[in-house]
């Protein structure tokens, strides 16, 4: 008789891709653009502002960092109440975020269960599919309409109970109406719906106003392209009172530093700062846009700190290549293969690039 | 024939609450401890350090303003590089987060589906209860043995794909041995035990070393007590780098500021002056301690930075009040009311402590 086998406790083991839920192990995860360790590219790929936040900034983190014992404050009123002020919205229908992607994350969490729907124009902000996948929900993309009009009548009959447009939108830097959106958020009283004005600041009108009209209404900020902070991390929610009581339940207490806060708040204190670089940005932008359409490039309007340069049916993997070989960083998506996304930098940053271009494309 | 009744475009219209799934709408959300807006309450209820943080962590700060208007690294590589030789881990198996918290909600959201179970002993942390009900899981609360023992035939048979075991364990500083948690990790190799050990860098000893030998086993730690980061939002979860390629997929890309990686990775390598004002808060915790049981009270043996404070059957209700009174705050939890949780100041401030505390108890 041979010995019985002892039990392994470890029959039981599972993989770690079987330890996750299973659309988690199914998924490649988001890919942010890249973010190279050393400071020689010219990096014109993730719509950073070339110019540096306000120096009040500098000022507040230093005094924040007398505190940094204690936790923040959990509903970061201060900064609620600056961005109030300077909105002419109610501080209580402000929340704020690690991020405006935080705030993305939030808004699905609270408003979609598995296995429901979330619509947007496309093609659009790719972290909003990822968001959706993660919430094992269902993505309902509306390809934008010719010149990236709003796909009105596709967003209005979709089977989604969040809508989320990116407004100026990325990657295309195009804008549609408010009363495009107005409409939009009135048809659709059943379903949030989410104005990505991350860009705004770029732009020449706001959706805001639709806030304290239509309480299914979120307006998103960021503090990463038009007060040059990406690396801080502050978004910020605009809403109803009633709707922003309801996504505070799904904000993790603690999720903006001390740091994060006081920065944000001397931020937005400091509009001339900000009002002074959109505006070198702007001019920078249309000298852009001429100069790549006479590359042969065809470039939509764009209201945002980026430009979307394209060639149509002519894949610009290689010439993107070619720009990263010159140690210059543009944005390509392999679902918009015949164009690259490019940030407009300092005058310096875009005759580096022009001069590339130039070069690649007249030789080519 | 009278007009025909316009239809109202807002006839659908949904109040914020049927906006937002049911179980967020039913929520009443997670209530943090207080954080009063001016600085004259002796505050121990929060479990902050009394102690600052490593001086080398403003310098870092400040180093890195001047970097903001780029993102910053998504995989924080350095945090995570330094926390893997600190810890010897493999720095491919750290995840960093925007506090522990924010890792925990990372991790139920990365394992569990609604309606499944997350298994805890109870009392314990109440956020675990708040992120089970926003992912309208299924909480599974398994009371701790007689003085805060694992409840380990409970944790074992518990119908989870989740299990959290904070040891140190929040509100009781008790600790159980690793041994347990070895043969817990064992048999549930079916799930993802979490241990949250926010508090260990107060203890005497750490689970850790499973880490390398279950490749379902979580180690959660945190920058904000024993580093006396609170502000800063800095956490880190440490398991197998299978587990945290998965994780990573639900982890915001950039989830940790420029200012966080660069203060963390200048707290983490400057173990000396943690050690010091641990050192210090352990031996004000056993003075603190011996005090409280003079006054009466039953303190289970703490190995965290709080020490829990009992009356048997006793509501301390009326004496957390009496305490606030007096402009000093301590954490009571409506769950167990014969307890008050005090967290270990400075000497000068548990003996202002003392001396209400001897008033109140003395002249009842």
């Amino acid at each position: 008789m041979t010995a019985r086998k002892a039990v392994d406790p470890g029959d039981n083991r599972r993989s770690a891709p079987d330890l996750v839920r299973p659309h988690v192990a199914a998924m490649s995860g988001y890919v942010p653009g890249e973010q190279p360790g050393d400071g020689s590219f010219v990096k014109l790929n993730t719509n950073e502002n070339p110019y540096p936040p306000s120096t009040q900034v500098r000022d507040a983190i230093a005094a924040a960092c007398e505190d940094l014992v204690l936790y923040p404050d959990p509903s970061a009123r201060e900064v609620r109440e600056g961005a109030a002020e300077l909105y002419g919205v109610q501080a209580d229908g402000v929340l704020v975020g690690n991020g405006s992607d935080e705030l993305l994350s939030i808004l699905v969490r609270a408003t979609v269960a598995p296995g429901q729907g979330v619509a947007y124009p496309v093609p659009t902000y790719s972290l909003y599919e990822t968001l959706v996948e993660l919430q094992d929900a269902r993505p309902v993309r509306v390809p934008f309409g010719a010149d990236f009009a709003l796909p009105a009548d596709g967003l209005r009959s979709a089977d989604a109970c969040l809508i989320v447009v990116c407004n100026p939108n990325a990657p295309s830097g195009t804008m549609v109406p408010r009363d495009e959106l107005e409409e939009l958020a009135r048809r659709r009283g059943d379903a949030v719906v989410v104005i990505d004005e991350a860009y705004v600041d770029f732009a020449e009108a706001t959706a805001l106003p639709l806030v304290e009209r239509f309480p299914n209404v979120v307006v998103l900020r960021t503090l990463s392209k038009s007060y040059s902070l990406a690396g801080l991390r502050v978004g910020l929610a605009l809403t109803s009172v009633a709707l922003a009581k309801e996504l505070h339940k799904v904000r993790d207490s603690y999720n903006v530093s001390r740091i994060a806060q006081a920065g944000a708040l001397a931020a937005l204190k400091d509009q001339g700062a900000m009002r002074a670089h959109v505006a070198q940005v702007r001019a920078t932008r249309r000298r852009l846009t001429e100069a790549l359409e006479e590359l042969g490039f065809a470039v939509p309007p764009s209201q945002a700190n980026f430009v979307l340069a394209r060639r149509a049916g002519q894949d610009l993997a290689p010439m993107v290549a070619a720009l990263r070989a010159r140690r210059i960083l543009v944005r390509y998506f392999s679902d918009l293969p015949d164009a690259m996304r490019i940030t407009v930098g300092t005058d310096d940053q875009i005759d580096t690039l022009l001069a590339a271009l130039r070069e690649i494309v007249l030789n080519r």
